[in-house]
């Protein structure tokens, strides 16, 4: 009998696998940040971050999660008293509601289960009920639940009402498509740890015209959010040194892939999960699942917090379960960042380890097999 | 001729130089945060800052700047229209009264010139003649100038006052001495760039048990920095995995050193760095000096902003010029965090060589005489 070497297969959504490269970049030595030197690195860092973006809008690196960067979007946008839609269907829909709460602004809210999704004919009726509202604030990847909005659908109809639109992207940039500019996206968000194949440790914010005009007449309580202290100088604070390091390199990386092509690559990942998943005789939990990752139902007599302590602790492989009401009854693989064929197929063999050793049988190898033709069948 | 190979001597008061090994440790692969692989980590990194901190508080561990910490501290004890009292003798007392505007306190100032420092007594003042204040915001050592407050004296009339006292420990824990405990400071902030020798990205809250009741009774409108959120869970947003590997070997570094030694080894090299420069007929400008770092007077007739620019950009050493009214008036010196005897004396030599460089005849070796002079007496 042989034991396997544990390697850390990280198949979460987020943090994602970091390229060893990227790791290597920030083990540079640490410079100055008040400095020509890093003042050349940092605007490189920016100016990639943006074309990921697709963004020409003022984009900032904060030293924080993304939900630092999400409470820098509503903060700075939004007065105590001002009422704003949040659209929700996950727990990250729901962290929006919580900001604006601890802000002060009044909320009305476009909802639905989780695992469900929320339409442009959903935002639009909200907006004629909510004339007065200020901002609207949604989920590009509600990652608690795998879903996938149809932003620039949403973004259409905020437009039209003449609002603004914050978007959280922070698991679905890179990944899914987002045209920063092209839909007129005001604000959008995201963290270092999903697509950017970065350690967890930065957040980025894009804030278009609009957005900072608003800005400019909303009186924020958040002092190291404040995005006026960034509008004079986007490095208020002592920036995260040797992330930015990685953020440059990341960045390169990325745009010599091409946006079209990782959103392609991404596309293919999380339809081979998908087919794979169903062929296993296995329920996705999504009803409109996106490309970033795949929840999947808990089968019937199979004790759901297994699976992922058993994958993780036994097997090496980590993938992430259901939070909040969903504990239990879903567990979310991830097919996001750097990340290839192959190790989609160790996600789905590895989710057929994990079943079989919980009683429920499924035969070795149908995840490669589906999995692998559709790869083929797409020029993988 | 020949020409120098340009190595990156840090010598600002931070980022300060990262060990070779903890740059390394955080090219360690990325593990997700909610395992219990990393809980481990986690726990060793916090146990080992508490006792950095000397304190048995509650420590949480940001991703943020220092300024994070500093507005985490002051919107988690303080109401909107409760008073505070603000100690400040420079740029990061200001920022102090600066957050409190921020969240609408009102301000009783005990302040001083840039370059000066503020007393127990004047503190005592301050508290008889503001009973209603509810804490007093300090700063340990005030890097914009150099100077070291006597915080143990400080804390005592507060305590007599029965009031909370927040001490700004940035750039001055681990290179002074800071008796979290012994001294009852009831909350203490710091980053991770400066004494404890790793990039930035990093920083550090210890919390009393009065300061948290205080704060159980408060509304704070930030949500990122909502210390209730990290009471319930001290990880509550994705934590920087990567430089919380960092900070766990930067602890374990720091207390083989032994705090004491570490004490003492920046009381010398703020000794002979002091002593030298007054040796090169330079002037100190503040009149408290700690031994963080040195600031130094702009002698008569050498433009001010030059030192930094030439030594910085043509001999490889990065030191600081004076902030805000400051600039051009002042450089400062840092001895702080991985340094030792000869990294005091690479700095006063570079600035014996931009000295002569800009018109000002000072002897070479006169800093490396007078330092390791003083080394050796103390029985470096």
């Amino acid at each position: 009998m042989a034991k396997m070497i544990r390697k850390n297969y990280l198949m979460a959504p987020g943090p994602t696998p970091v390229p060893i490269d990227i790791l290597l970049e920030g083990a540079k030595d640490t410079i100055h940040h008040r400095t020509p030197q890093f003042d050349r690195i940092f605007a490189e860092a920016v100016k990639g971050t943006k074309e990921v973006f697709r963004t020409e809008n003022e984009l900032f690196i904060l030293a924080s999660s993304g939900t630092g960067a999400m409470e820098m979007a509503l903060t700075n946008i939004v007065n105590p008293g001002e009422k704003v839609i949040v659209c929700t269907v996950g727990k990250f829909g729901e962290r929006w509601q919580e900001i604006a709460k601890a802000v002060g602004a009044e909320v009305a809210l476009v909802s639905g289960e989780y695992g469900d999704f929320y339409t442009p004919e959903m935002v639009e009726k909200a907006l004629k009920e909510n004339p007065d509202a200020v901002a609207v604030f949604t989920t590009l990847s509600e990652t608690s639940t795998g879903t996938v909005m149809d932003i620039e659908g949403i973004s259409k109809v905020v437009k039209a009402a003449g609002k603004l639109i914050a978007v959280d992207g922070i698991s679905g940039l890179v990944a899914e498509p987002c045209e920063t500019d092209k839909w007129g996206l005001d604000i959008v968000v995201t963290g270092s740890q999903k697509g950017f194949m970065l350690p967890p440790g930065l957040a980025f914010i894009s804030v278009s015209k609009a957005a900072i005009e608003k800005a400019q007449n909303t009186k924020t309580t958040s002092f190291y959010f404040n995005l006026k202290k960034y509008l004079k100088d986007p490095l208020p604070w002592t920036p995260a040194v040797n992330l930015i390091y990685q953020q440059r390199l990341a960045v390169e990386m990325l745009l010599k892939e091409g946006m079209e092509n990782i959103w392609a690559r991404h596309a293919v990942m999380g339809k081979a999960t998908r087919e794979a998943i169903k062929a296993m005789g296995l329920e996705l939990f999504s009803k409109r699942p996106g490309n970033v990752l795949t929840s999947v139902k808990v089968p019937e007599g199979v004790p759901g917090g297994k699976i992922v302590s058993i994958m993780r602790d036994e097997y090496g492989v980590t993938i992430a379960g259901g939070q909040g009401t969903m504990k239990g009854n879903i567990f979310r693989i991830a097919h996001l960042g750097y990340m290839s064929d192959y190790d989609v197929v160790i996600a789905l063999t590895a989710l057929e380890k994990v079943l079989r050793k919980l009683g429920r049988h499924v035969e070795y190898g149908i995840g490669a097999q589906v999995a692998m033709e559709i790869f083929e069948k797409e020029g993988v």
